[in-house]
């Protein structure tokens, strides 16, 4: 990640809160009375109020795309790589925007935030949300924001997710999808990996059935084994091969349980500061949303029909080496597009990254990225 | 797997224990005093000892081959499918030994035995066990069996591993080797699982650093997980999708964290059934021992020059789908001895099964494998 590089960067960004009043209808039935978004945006909103973009966020990170939030930070956002002046999604031509999705832990109404009806942080009693839950939220989102149609949407892995339900659910609202490392549904495999990441958090004696804050503790353990399982996932066999292979922390076999190999180290390293920064029943949720995303389902199991009242002009970008979400899975939505006669790019990156890849700055990718955002630009003269 | 049918099996068979007084050296550094193998054996020696074959076991399985134990037993031995009378090996035509490795929890010494000089479990004390450290106890085993050479050595994943190391330890003492569904070593991919199956294990607090048999607890959360995780990499894909797809149990979305899909109510039944007949402590030497294994460490890092001595004819096996030990990686193995004009045939299963695949009859892999053993045991008249 580059360090604090302001001419770079979208610079120094605070992320602001929309309160919204109106309850809000969940697929699961029940419905929030009350909540908030937490959001950031960057770049201007032209006088047309036309050249909006909405970023979905994957599974753990949040509405911190782009730049520092203080002159301090360490790290800037999580997509700094394609967000920024001169860069595939440019703010200076874009007004970019992105909020932690409902359920999370970023400043968003969650099971950490306070149930105003108890007085007490929502824990397991916050309601099981999708992905077509969080496309609803942002629909009033956009509403209040003013902006008649989103110039494009535009995610990666789960986000990739979303962007797919928004150009289903309101087919007027996006000019443009960019699907970007995801799939259509979760496989078999996907649902078993979030089921054992589940199970590791529930199984965590800290975990008290989801009521850890009242016992001011949560289920670290828990949480960090799910993270390293994760990071697993994101990564290709290769790339752990590159960064990895064999090495040994001390150069030779220790005969012990404490680290040993380089990648025992990665992976400790990343649970551990994973649990510092992220609630366990977020991520229950998230891993939820993920395994119930089947737009499919709602259009008898078919992805052509689910396709078919689609407006938008679709790019879906998979990487090679991508084991989680595959290119053969961004094929099928490539498909079910195709099914119906609708236009879309397809690219596979050659990347030998692993899930990961989308974040980061791969030649090919940012260029045709970047290509492709500047084209649609230049054919609506933004 | 085949209900009780004697007519087609080893039938009714008991494990013996062999006692061993010489102290073994570990590659550790330190040494075990005393200590027992069980095994099984089924088949006959016959007058010129040469018909005997060794059987090497996995991660998680055990000396229990073939046949069953009692007349009550639901299920047979772990290879049932490929041991017994007309079977690839043939019971009517060899003499069929497994021995329980040591670090083992089905009667071999190992942390759950009592170590002689506390009287109390061995626990986390038991030493870290590697796989030419079974080779090693083997070798005594194979002493006081009065076998000369084994005629074939054979083994699966792990044990396909203990095949490759006889063979470069006692290049002497087999005839054949038959590596089965292997990797002449880990990749780092393979480690990570490994790691969060141990930390799954070693964070929770039942483990009591490996001394849960004096609280009359077991792990048995972590041990779970490991399994539940373990079972994810011995499928593949594809074997997901056709035996669970996306299904439901209660053939819609529960919208709650109790189990919801067909393969989350798999995994669970996998990983609670495996804690009540698995010792946690010998699931993190396993592991350990798979994450150790590479004989080509000893020789410059270079297989080609593990593999100089190696007078074994080999056959290697390997599954298409299988991603935890790949195709790529038993060609690994066959490069390495024809690096040196070794005889070895290899052969790649069109099978979707993945790594469990090894166990399964799939008729093209059950008719490969019978040929070869009748060709070779032909060849010596056996």
């Amino acid at each position: 990640m580059p360090d604090f590089n302001p001419e770079n960067s979208v610079g120094i960004v605070s992320p602001q809160t929309m309160h919204f009043e109106e309850p809000l209808a969940l697929d699961c039935g029940r419905s929030l009375k009350d909540y908030h978004l937490t959001y950031e945006s960057y770049g201007s909103l032209n006088k047309n109020r036309d050249n909006a973009i909405l970023i979905c966020h994957a599974l753990s990170s949040d509405h911190h795309v782009a730049g520092y939030n203080s002159p301090d930070d360490k790290k800037p956002g999580w997509w700094e790589t394609c967000i920024g002046p001169g860069k595939p999604i440019d703010s200076d031509r874009f007004f970019i925007v992105c909020s932690n999705n409902l359920g999370g832990c970023k400043g968003s109404t969650g099971p950490s935030s306070v149930d105003p009806e108890t007085n007490k942080p929502y824990g397991p009693d916050f309601p099981i949300v999708t992905v077509k839950d969080w496309v609803r939220s942002q629909e009033v989102f956009r509403q209040k924001l003013g902006i008649k149609q989103w110039f494009a949407i535009v995610g990666g892995s789960l986000g990739g997710m979303q962007v797919i339900q928004w150009s289903i659910d309101y087919p007027d609202r996006l000019k443009h999808a960019l699907v970007i490392a995801a799939a259509p549904k979760l496989s078999a495999q996907n649902i078993a990996f979030n089921e054992v990441a589940r199970q590791a958090i529930m199984s965590d004696p800290d975990f008290h059935k989801g009521n850890y804050y009242a016992h001011n503790v949560s289920p670290k353990r828990g949480l960090m084994l799910a993270r390293m399982l994760g990071h697993i996932t994101y990564l290709s066999d290769d790339a752990m091969r590159q960064k990895f292979g064999r090495d040994m922390r001390e150069g030779k076999i220790n005969f012990g349980f404490d680290v040993n190999f380089e990648v025992e180290s990665y992976l400790r390293y990343q649970g551990n500061a994973f649990v510092d920064r992220f609630d366990a029943n977020t991520y229950l949720l998230m891993t939820k949303a993920l395994d119930y995303f089947d737009p499919a389902a709602d259009y008898n199991n078919s992805l052509a029909q689910a396709f078919k009242h689609v407006r938008a002009r679709f790019l879906v970008i998979s990487f090679t080496s991508d084991w989680r979400f595959s290119p053969a899975r961004s094929k099928e939505i490539v498909k079910g597009l195709l099914d119906n006669y609708k236009p879309v790019t397809y690219v596979e990156i050659e990347a030998n990254q692993g899930h990961d890849a989308f974040l980061m700055p791969i030649d090919d990718y940012i260029e045709i990225f970047s290509t492709y955002m500047n084209t649609i630009a230049n054919e609506d003269g933004l």
